[in-house]
């Protein structure tokens, strides 16, 4: 189909193609290749969505409890009085950053990412910084949760301990492949476990609460030794703050929905609204169900047994077949994390590299319309960190959720500026931001309250983790994150100049049209390659010369005499070259053609450049070609052309 | 200068040019080029020729006659009556192959090695395995002196044990530094240390010959203790042959002057032979005087103290400064055997490159007039070598030796049959080889026998040394040079046949000139860059076509908004991709033209290039002119250009 747009001034002429992605090998990895008008229906529903990005925040009521505990341990059995008392305050927390991004939901229905938010309330440094945190706690993310995953599966087979690497490795393979499929299939094939872990988990905590409500629930038989028997301290301030801020890692990934909210089908705002309060309560009653319990069967802190294994035991009397399904699922859980932050990352690095903050080939929608070099990028460098990590939790996870509070603080920071703005328009007007529009809404002032009040909260918590963690390794991230937003900003420089520079706003237009295109066509020796050189620079122009570098007597005496037979009478220049180089006197005798001559003059160089047959024959030549291209790159009004000749299949000779 | 040759068909301009090699560090290093007219001042006289070419072979008298004992140790005091014996019938076989290659050096002023007399004498075959076995043998002279000399630098400094392997490698590289300032210079940088190691050889022997006919030589005083007291062995002819085929190794590196005829000054044949004759009587008498006078001390073979410094002390009476002098050039000269392979391994592998059985690339002269390419792949591979073998000399020297008298073989076989095609001439007749003029000469008999007689002498030697040595290495060096060979053939073709393909001479001529030029400009974006490739284009040829391919609906809106103002009226395509693909759907389109094309149609694609400022803001581009012309690269009649854009500087945006 053919139509003509404009025949006015320049032809404009669309095509429609009916090209097709040839059949490969790629397919039967990640599935055949999607039409870009199929995204609509790559989005997901609510309850994939809950299994997509809730997995990361479900995850963590696996340690939270025991994380709280393993703090307060130096307490003695006063500790337990504490558990329940600190995972009231974090489901309180939790409730405030939920209504606090509840809101965000409905006001960015575009995307509402700490990212969007800070840029569009705070600044571009904010942005940056939120996005820098982010993405790095991603990348995090994906090493903690495959590697805490593997270690469980090491420690009930101890033979697979030499392989944990390259387990954890593969795990992370298999996890990009499905992704690469798209959102849609990696939320349906990872839907069943995420669910089969919150039912075992609802069950395990609801028949706990039942039995200990009905008086039958007995304390742990055999409890795993604890590291400290005895009191050793008392209470302090610092303790219970150490406490706190080692349960909020609870809260970790309750913001992937609102970085993902373009993955859901629409209505996508109450979509997206609705999975993050199904996921807030789930996380909240799961986290706070398990610290009650943990009191009533006397659970303990160890590095032998977890709490949950502890837990699941006392309600089900024994390792029986419910017991390995809690246990089971709770590894596929930890793993599964790892999925969220693979949904998050790619999306908010695409954020970052269409507004020229990170390279431009991250926007690009791979085959089956995800971002594919997002997703690449995250694995290789979550691969990389579990191999410099030798998949280490115990080292990995000090780095770990210090960004992921940045991120809150500064999108609730900018959500709390927003109202403030909202609440300082004229009725009727609005302010249209890139990422959301805003007009004036009644009771902004206690919106502009919960949200401040969760920057407050989050602030605090993100001081007294850098503060608690700061010698285990939070130092990388305080480092790491300036970085990465100087890096970002260099990037947005580079392309902002660029397109300053290619800009056609002040462009005046070309000069006039050239005068004059002279042709130069360097040849060493005069064979077919050469003459299809000559004959193709003959079409470009009228005005060419021919080039030969003279390195041996012999030879040059044998492309003269050829010369006369096949020059079709045009000039050959013969540069004699005492020292024997060839590419040196050639670009000499070229630049002195280029001071010389007329503005508006064009230069082309046409090379004659072999194209063997076999990889290694390019051993057997010069690559003149490349390396005169490299040599005039810099020259402009140079161009430079190669003439390809090809040995087309092996002839006796 | 410039003057016209020939004006009738086609205007030929010689221009001479008075461009210089900018000064570089490379200078400081390898001296300042030299003009190709200076090689004949880059020749040598017979005494810096001696000790370029000698180095190797008279290395051999530091351990020749030991490795003759090393073998005859098993029959007790026995063994210094055969000795003497043995050492004679080398030094015979010494004699036989200095006339032999005497009689070589005058047919092939041009250089007479192996390669040359078996390829004019013998054929390819033999040429290229003459050539494969000297080159393997070169290679290792390298690897194995530089070891061993290092090896009796260790023993002296134990503490330097740990980096012998990197002290062999620093080694490998000034001798290699110093070859690439030209033959003319390393020559007369390694004379000083040749003489003076023949000096103190000659001192010390005739020192001990005279003191043994006076009758004041004495034995070795506290000999070291021989690994053998007991005789466990009786005499047998397989004895008698190893330990001949041991000694033979002095004659290793007789061959190098016949390689390297073309480095002597004229009459070149004349010095050479000359300087052959020295060398032979030199290391002749050396090895005859060492093995006479080892009986008369009674010299002990040992790990632990070489015969040498059991001949030195006994001569010189204790460790003096004569004893110490003698040790010293012994091992200097041990490491400068290397250089005799830098003189001769490059001029061979160029001989090979020339005829087509190596890559061109070695004919190559450098800056100095030396192979550089030939001096760079020795000194690479010979140092991989030290690396594998931890320069170990145990390891390397049972692959030693077997080549050269391989090549022996096949040079003296070459030349009796170039005497016996002399001797069937009829007088006033000539033929003329590649190598050598052939003209009927008397006594041609003689010369066939002489050479004949060599021949059959160093066959046995060879077989003797493959068959005693095979299991400690010489293996490798029987499966190599087939291999070699195989690798020399494979090159030989693909030049064979490309030289076939572009051959001129059955060619017809190129089809009529050209009827249509096509010119395809691919833009992503319009901007100033895609501006200047469409001027470009308008100036190859009146018939361009701007494509876009559409993959951001609104990134095309405003293209083609863009277009009706920038596009000078030009065609737009605008190729619609529901895959997201950009360079599919081109290549599509592209190959579409081609085949709706008319034969003799080109079609040039322009492909506006990003060229950065710095390296890495290459990471933030897509490089599609270099995607692109892979693609295309294998479709004939098509050309790449890419018209490169450049960011000048970095402007404040």
């Amino acid at each position: 189909m053919i139509k003509n747009e404009d025949t006015s001034q320049a032809s404009i002429i669309a095509r429609t193609t009916d090209y097709k992605p040839p059949r490969s090998l790629s397919h039967w990895f990640i599935g055949r290749p999607l039409q870009t008008a199929d995204a609509p229906h790559q989005t997901i529903g609510k309850a994939v969505g809950l299994a997509v990005f809730a997995s990361d925040a479900l995850s963590s009521t696996a340690y939270a409890t025991q994380e709280i505990l393993g703090v307060l341990i130096v307490l003695g059995p006063a500790a337990y009085g504490y558990v329940f008392s600190i995972s009231a305050a974090i489901v309180i927390l939790l409730t405030i950053v939920t209504v606090s991004y509840e809101q965000t939901i409905h006001a960015y229905p575009g995307g509402g990412g700490a990212y969007i938010v800070a840029r569009d309330n705070l600044g571009e440094l904010p942005a940056q910084t939120a996005g820098a945190a982010l993405l790095t706690d991603y990348i995090l993310t994906v090493a903690v949760s495959v590697s805490s995953g593997i270690a469980q599966i090491v420690s009930a087979y101890p033979v697979l301990f030499p392989f944990r690497v390259w387990i954890a490795v593969g795990a992370v393979g298999l996890i990009m492949l499905v992704n690469l499929r798209g959102v849609k299939e990696s939320g349906t094939a990872f839907a069943i476990p995420a669910y089969f872990f919150v039912v075992m988990m609802v069950v395990t905590v609801g028949y706990g609460l039942f039995r200990s409500l009905s008086g039958s629930l007995g304390t742990v038989i055999g409890p795993p030794e604890s590291q400290i028997t005895q009191i050793i301290a008392t209470i302090t301030p610092f303790l219970l703050l150490h406490a706190f801020a080692n349960g909020t890692t609870a809260l970790t990934g309750v913001e992937a929905i609102s970085n993902g909210i373009t993955a859901f089908k629409e209505p996508r705002s109450r979509n997206a609204g609705i999975t993050l309060i199904w996921m807030s309560m789930i996380l909240g009653s799961l986290f706070l169900g398990i610290s009650y319990l943990t009191k009533q069967i006397g659970g303990v802190f160890s590095e032998e047994e977890t709490l949950i294994s502890q837990l699941a035991r006392t309600v089900f009397d024994g390792r029986g077949l419910p017991y390995l399904g809690t246990i089971w699922a709770t590894t596929i859980i930890l793993i599964m994390a790892a999925n969220t932050a693979f949904a998050d990352f790619p999306r908010l690095s695409a954020l970052h590299a269409t507004d020229g903050f990170l390279p431009r080939q991250l926007t690009f929608r791979g085959s089956r319309l995800v971002y594919s070099n997002g997703i690449v990028a995250l694995s290789v460098i979550a691969v990389l960190l579990i191999i410099v990590f030798q998949a280490s939790v115990t080292r990995l996870i000090p780095l770990y959720a210090i960004g992921v509070f940045l991120s809150f603080t500064l999108s609730q920071t900018g959500m709390a500026r927003r109202w403030w703005r909202v609440g300082h328009l004229e009725p009727g007007k609005e302010i249209v931001d890139p990422g959301s529009t805003l007009r004036y809404e009644k009771g902004w002032q206690y919106k502009m309250i919960i949200n401040g009040f969760g920057a407050v909260c989050t602030a605090i918590v993100m001081v007294v983790f850098a503060v608690t963690k700061f010698r285990d390794g939070a130092w990388i991230i305080l480092i790491l994150v300036p970085l990465l937003v100087t890096i970002f900003f260099a990037i947005h420089h580079h392309y902002k100049d660029l397109a300053f520079q290619l800009s056609l706003e002040k462009f005046s237009g070309l000069p006039a049209r050239q005068t004059r295109h002279r042709v130069i066509v360097p040849v060493s020796a005069i064979h077919q390659g050469a003459l299809a050189a000559l004959r193709y620079a003959r079409i470009l122009s009228d005005d060419v010369t021919a080039v030969h570098v003279s390195i041996d007597p012999a030879e040059t005496e044998k492309v003269q005499k050829k010369w006369k037979t096949w020059g079709e009478g045009t000039r050959l220049v013969i540069l004699d070259s005492p020292y024997r180089l060839f590419i040196e006197p050639l670009v000499a005798y070229i630049e002195d053609i280029v001071e010389n001559s007329q503005p508006n003059e064009t230069i082309t160089i046409v090379v004659p450049q072999f194209i063997p047959l076999k990889r290694w024959h390019y051993a057997l030549h010069m690559r003149t070609a490349d390396v005169l291209r490299q040599e005039l790159l810099s020259k402009p009004g140079v161009v430079v052309t190669d003439i390809p000749y090809h040995v087309h299949k092996e002839v006796k000779a």
